[in-house]
């Protein structure tokens, strides 16, 4: 059986630190697939990031209802987490956001694709799943529903990181640590190919195979990936929720990689 | 009768919040119309809106006289409120601000619109307000009487936010919180606006029918809305002015909605 | 005789804030006539601005040799203020800054010119000196010498602000607060003008009469003046030393204009 | 003898400084030569830079093996500094790192230059190294054994700064408090060579007579660099790790140059 309440603690340091980092604000949100259910996630009641504690983890089906339903009230976009973890068995944390820097990507036909090394996790293609093109053109945008959460999921497809039209993204990864590392990191990479395309329409994206092989040697739990957790959850005010020798979730300790 | 110390309140957390957020600095204000008097509105003496304290509120009337004149100093350009409130019945909260972010659209002829969801609020257009066409060309910018307050009443017509040339914007709204959340998100809005037309030219703007649900759905009082006041004033350092079980000042408790 | 320990302690504020709003970093440094006797101005010696104490105050001719030489560190640059004391007796304080949104402004034929209203008071012409003109190509850029103060002093004429290539801007003024606040707006308005020419090269800056009537009203005692360096004070962690009823240093209390 | 325990608490505070000023985050790091042995150096074991304290400071040799293994965990991109001291008997301290405003220059055909004086130190000509040039599309970018780093070396030649595409840059200098320096400031003139490019395509860099002069004038131990490192160790948070009267380490008292 896995360590639920060291996994519960790692997914509020993983809100503390999407909300230190400024991947979130009062909205957005991050959840983790259950170790011995993937028929089920964990995610918070609706609350700011930043002022998520233990307590307010719930269990939910892949449906987004909640296992115990306690009358919290919950996240209205909490459908996007279950429709990847339905369509993506690989996929074992989910992150929900509006980050002011991917955001023109979403309106614009030019496409955000990896330029920096530490960018290289949101993959070589970054689809654009636009509301409007299903569900045409009186929506509120938000997705609320198992219906539009498919067909968002349909068009992340296999790759990491979805944009959303006006909205925002969706990123899928293999572990917490990576969907948290990957939120940080696809903001950064949006600026410096803001910045470059300003300076150049002659911009040197990574190759393929670079991007290739970070992925092969990407391990979530290898001491490179701690020290980065570390170092954010310090920022974000809460180091004394990292263990000096964590496990990672699939049983081994941390480093061991 | 509404619980005007609550509504006070409410307005310390909205000025500080505004001052967190960098929507106002020495400058800008936020008002409030009386619930129980229409033709009277709330709003603090001359202070920059961090340093806003309870007892820093006064009444005014719709010409921007104070109720009780105890010979503090007021804000020079108070009117701009007494302006709005008196054409517009069905606003009851405006802020006027010098936001940084929103002030290149005050000066091109390229227009600000609304291209992602939370940015919505502002409403489909926003016109711009021009004092030299009516005032000529040797004023100091400023809205210091009724007669120019009631000309950018006029600009600003039926719509929500109307940017004022080479000075700021005003915004009118159905209630303090939403006042305040379209403060936040217009500067938003405008930087991702312009980072999406330095990218390209063929931006994608919010749909008329997206703007017009999302207005449709909005409730000041939801506990989504909600989610984000505690949030915010959480960040300014006042949490501990926002109740946990809070009343609407339309005598609703919030979340009820 | 004017109150010296009251503007030691103002200039000490205007360092604090000049630090606490990213005008100056390590470098940078502000003075003030001294009220007393015109041939003499008040200064820090070479300290990071954020740093200075009323001990570190220290008395200079306008040749910028120390009154009383104790051996304490000058700043090397500090003769473009005698420069600017000396050739223009309306100004009583100076500040000189690398601000990181002038420099652009410093290195490219486009005119910096105010566009917003709290950048009116630059003045509708903002000079560009390059030291190479005179001094040639081999120069270190710094002006550390009597000679350099006077050239830079000669570009400057009756404006209020000029850039310096490759290196900053020098802002003079009538008060102390005048300059605190233009050298914070500067900057503001620089990026607001090149926000504005990436969206449009028609930008609409302020007209000739509008800075010439915000430039008549402007009285560095008023209230409204003094509720922005309240502000600052206490975002710069030293409102303690802005007193509640400050004198100006031309012996009126503040507020009476 | 060197002062090897007030080197090592330079370090320390190099550290903090660099993660203050945000040139570096989770990565990134900064070695110093032993002044003693100049086939040795000393740098941090894997660790975030701003949580570096005396005890996780280590010796390598030039091949980037630890003097004295003790099991910690090591940098993986340390040959960068190994590499870098071989080359390079001038060199004496050693930067790498991410900033996000560097990374537009690395992938574009625009060249990096000096256009503020303060970014005068990286000279006149700042190389890009492409390590795909060398080592193929396949690498995973980073500096992980000597071949790679000895390559990084040899592009960076006798210059300063070299930029890596996709991934950052590395910087040598004569002291570290130089390469410090040097470090914070290379980010700021890129960020107003972006914004001076946006404005025109006519910028005027510095003339190599500025830079020459600039060079042969920077006394790393000089009071006015004193004055820069004292003020971002206050703002790091570190100033009790700055002497009053600290030595260099060519053994000659800070200030007497």
């Amino acid at each position: 059986m896995a360590d639920i309440p060291s996994l519960v603690r790692d997914l509020v340091v993983a809100n503390r630190i999407l909300a230190r980092e400024a991947v979130v604000d009062a909205y957005g949100h991050v959840s983790v697939r259950h170790p011995d259910n993937p028929q089920r996630f964990l995610m918070a009641t609706s609350m700011a990031p930043e002022m998520v504690e233990p307590e307010h983890i719930v269990e939910f089906n892949l449906d987004c209802t909640p296992v115990r339903d306690d009358g919290r009230p919950l996240y209205h976009e909490r459908f996007i987490h279950g429709g990847i973890f339905e369509a993506r068995p690989d996929v074992q944390a989910v992150v929900h956001a509006h980050s002011e820097d991917v955001l023109p990507f979403t309106i614009v036909p030019v496409p955000l694709r990896p330029v920096i090394h530490s960018g290289s996790f949101m993959g070589a293609t970054v689809p654009v799943w636009d509301m409007a093109d299903r569900f045409g053109e009186n929506t509120n945008l938000l997705v609320t529903g198992m219906e539009a959460a498919r067909d968002l999921a349909r068009c992340l497809g296999n790759d990491n990181v979805a944009l959303m039209r006006g909205h925002g993204f969706s990123a899928a990864a293999r572990s917490l640590i990576e969907v948290v590392r990957m939120s940080v990191y696809v903001p950064r990479n949006a600026r410096v190919l803001m910045n470059a395309l300003r300076l150049s329409p002659d911009v040197k994206a990574l190759h393929a195979g670079e991007i290739a092989t970070r992925d092969a040697g990407y391990k979530p739990y290898s001491l490179e990936t701690r020290r980065a957790w570390r170092y954010w959850a310090h920022k974000a005010g809460c180091a004394h929720l990292v263990p000096d020798h964590p496990v990672d979730h699939a049983h081994k300790p941390w480093g061991s990689d």
